[in-house]
């Protein structure tokens, strides 16, 4: 039996945070203590946890020498602020909010053996979940494919942007079909029936920032850094569930049969047969797998290979990927 | 002035076909008589053209004799029974349904000149809306790149499917909003918040019909019988405007200045600079263009190309297509 241990969740209140908390307690994660920690303006109310009602306290005046582990489910600006804070009171870090370029990347799938020698406290990152759903679909192809180069488009359901972006979803929608005239407030415009092809600003280059941190991420969990990846990630008008159309381009034939058979035995995988698909509605979404349909090889094309992944972005594209971290670092030493 | 001619429209009371008799109207194509066509259930009804109420006939009774010109924007089965019989009749087609294989497709801005020597009467083919919007974008191009692949991902509007499917995403939508129980008719399932990753049966090797027909179709406009091509088509919760994701790569360095003056001076694009992106609803609907925006390189890879393109799919993605199909017949010899 692990030791239980003392835990801070920062973040809370947030879609994601309160996910990881429902998630700690499905998996009878070994807690000792719980500490739930928020901004200023979401401390005070309260959670569930284990039968018990915790209160959200302020994170800025947290002591993290109380925990050895703390998870980081706010925004990356908290995180940039409280995560050396709590390294340097001895605490572990996991992050979920992206802020962190120097945190190890990890998808137990993927890079399990990369923190074998890790020194704790250590930071660790909990990658976006494209990059989580990637890496638990490739990571088990590795051995099959040459990889050349992975063409990412990347549906993004309204979720992953908070609550605010699920109600404003409904909003919009609620008020086109009763013919009334639509206000945009969360998004900068019509979301409802539409597709916005930018999700957040971009750089010099028409990146934006997610775009960025896929890649780097998919690099680091596939130990491929100088893999080409490229990615659109575009905002489609789903409330939960995100969903990826993949082409991994690569240098020999892809056989397919050992393909399927790889994914049918890997970890967090289901595969979804010819003539059906997976949907974020009706399959992703409550899950804790990465669903993958429609595999093919390019038309005229063996030497790729045509995937279609879809994940519950708030469990295994976030909240419960970085659980299965904290549960390998338990597993290890901590 | 061109000598008015005597045309028919088969298919007349479907959403491409009727949009295909308005744009006949808007762009005061040179009419003598119109004769609308369409199957048992749909003929005796009646539509306006021109300030005449025009009454739908049965396509089986039609005699093709009494025009120079039939648009098929019917099912691809009508096509197949018809098209033979009208071209027999002296009658050049022009087809939008996708059904007939040995038409040639014909996308004015990509591959004007293949109709230079064409034996009248012709077969003739207007590509789905994938296709024409890749050709409208990539076509002034094709000196500028040196094409090795194209990728793309098209998130197809319900409204290419016909008026019932349009209903179903809106029956669907107000009965999830009213947390009513969902029951799927047009749709096998939930279409409404959700992303169907196949729009029609697949082959053996996984295919769809419609991305096969954008493989081919593209390889034809570009003049490029060997292109790669690899295609996902998913059917998205929009009503009207079909939306790309493309990455074209190139064996040589992509001179992003020069593909933007290329694109900005295209005939039927409409270019949108970088921090700001065309959206299906926003931009392409009602109009005859085909939107580009996110143009940029791969990322750390200066030999790709990425784009995102949107259009009105019965508009330019279909009627408005073949009618400018039948004016460059017209400006030729008809």
């Amino acid at each position: 039996m692990t030791q239980p241990l003392d835990i801070a969740v920062v973040g809370a209140t947030g879609s994601v945070g309160e996910t990881l908390v429902q998630i700690l307690e499905e998996l009878a994660f070994p807690v000792a203590t719980l500490h739930l920690l928020a901004s200023m303006e979401s401390a005070g109310s309260s959670v569930m946890f284990a039968g018990k009602t915790i209160k959200v306290r302020e994170v800025d005046s947290f002591d993290f020498a109380q925990v050895k582990l703390a998870f980081f489910a706010a925004s990356p600006a908290v995180s940039r602020s409280f995560a050396n804070k709590a390294q340097q009171a001895g605490c572990t870090v996991i992050d979920l909010s992206g802020g962190l370029d120097d945190a190890l990347a990890v998808v137990p799938e993927a890079n399990a053996d990369s923190i074998a020698n890790l020194k704790l406290p250590a930071r660790l990152a909990s990658p976006g979940s494209a990059a989580v759903a990637l890496a638990v679909a490739l990571a088990p192809l590795k051995g099959l494919l040459d990889i050349e180069r992975v063409q990412v488009m990347a549906s993004l359901a309204v979720s992953a942007q908070g609550r605010e972006a699920v109600n404003e979803l409904a909003r919009q929608t609620a008020e086109l079909l009763n013919a009334r005239p639509l206000e945009p407030r969360f998004f900068d415009r019509q979301v409802a029936f539409n597709l916005l092809a930018q999700v957040g600003a971009v750089d010099e280059q028409g990146h934006a920032g997610l775009e960025r941190r896929l890649v780097s991420e998919l690099r680091e969990l596939l130990g491929q850094p100088e893999l080409k990846i490229s990615v659109t990630c575009i905002q489609v008008p789903v409330f939960f569930g995100d969903s990826f159309s993949v082409a991994v381009q690569s240098r020999k034939p892809v056989d397919l049969v050992a393909v399927n058979a790889a994914l049918e035995s890997a970890d967090s995988v289901e595969l979804v047969e010819r003539d059906d698909y997976p949907t974020p509605v009706g399959d992703a979404v409550g899950q804790d797998v990465v669903y993958v349909g429609r595999v093919r090889h390019g038309v005229d094309d063996d030497q790729q290979l045509n995937l279609w992944l879809t994940t519950d972005n708030l469990r295994k594209g976030a909240a419960l990927n970085a659980v299965q971290v904290a549960q390998l670092l338990i597993k290890h030493r901590l």
